[in-house]
């Protein structure tokens, strides 16, 4: 069966993020003030699986091993 | 008022995606095969407006001069 999954790779929180902070900057330059900014990679991605558990399982796997730095990144995963 | 904005940011369609294909690449070597691979970028963005309405604007015009480039990027704003 043919699955569309979503995954969501962020900084875990307390991580410096020199990305955020320069657009944040940036925007400030431009004379838009935030009062936060988090930024986030996400993937979707098209794959086969038997069931909805076993391409949420594969998904994990992937950010597990490729995707995601298990040290500094959270992730999550949807099934749709 | 405070308005939580999150603000998606991919390559429209029939754009080259080198760095989805590269990772595409990367998943089949560790055995995963996928139908397709999309990237986006997100930003969650916490900012000051009047209204809904204006912090939907203020989104857009981030986009327009910074976040997005209008050529090859589309983008969406979702005011939480």
């Amino acid at each position: 069966m043919k699955f569309d999954v979503i995954i969501t790779i962020s900084l875990k929180s307390g991580m410096l993020n020199p990305e955020a902070r320069a657009i944040q900057h940036a925007l400030s330059n431009l004379g838009f003030e935030t009062e936060y900014l988090k930024t986030a990679d996400v993937f979707e991605i098209g794959l086969d699986a038997s069931d909805i558990g076993s391409a949420q399982k594969k998904a994990e796997e992937m950010c597990e091993r490729l995707l995601a730095n298990p040290v500094i990144h959270s992730y999550s995963v949807e099934v749709k």
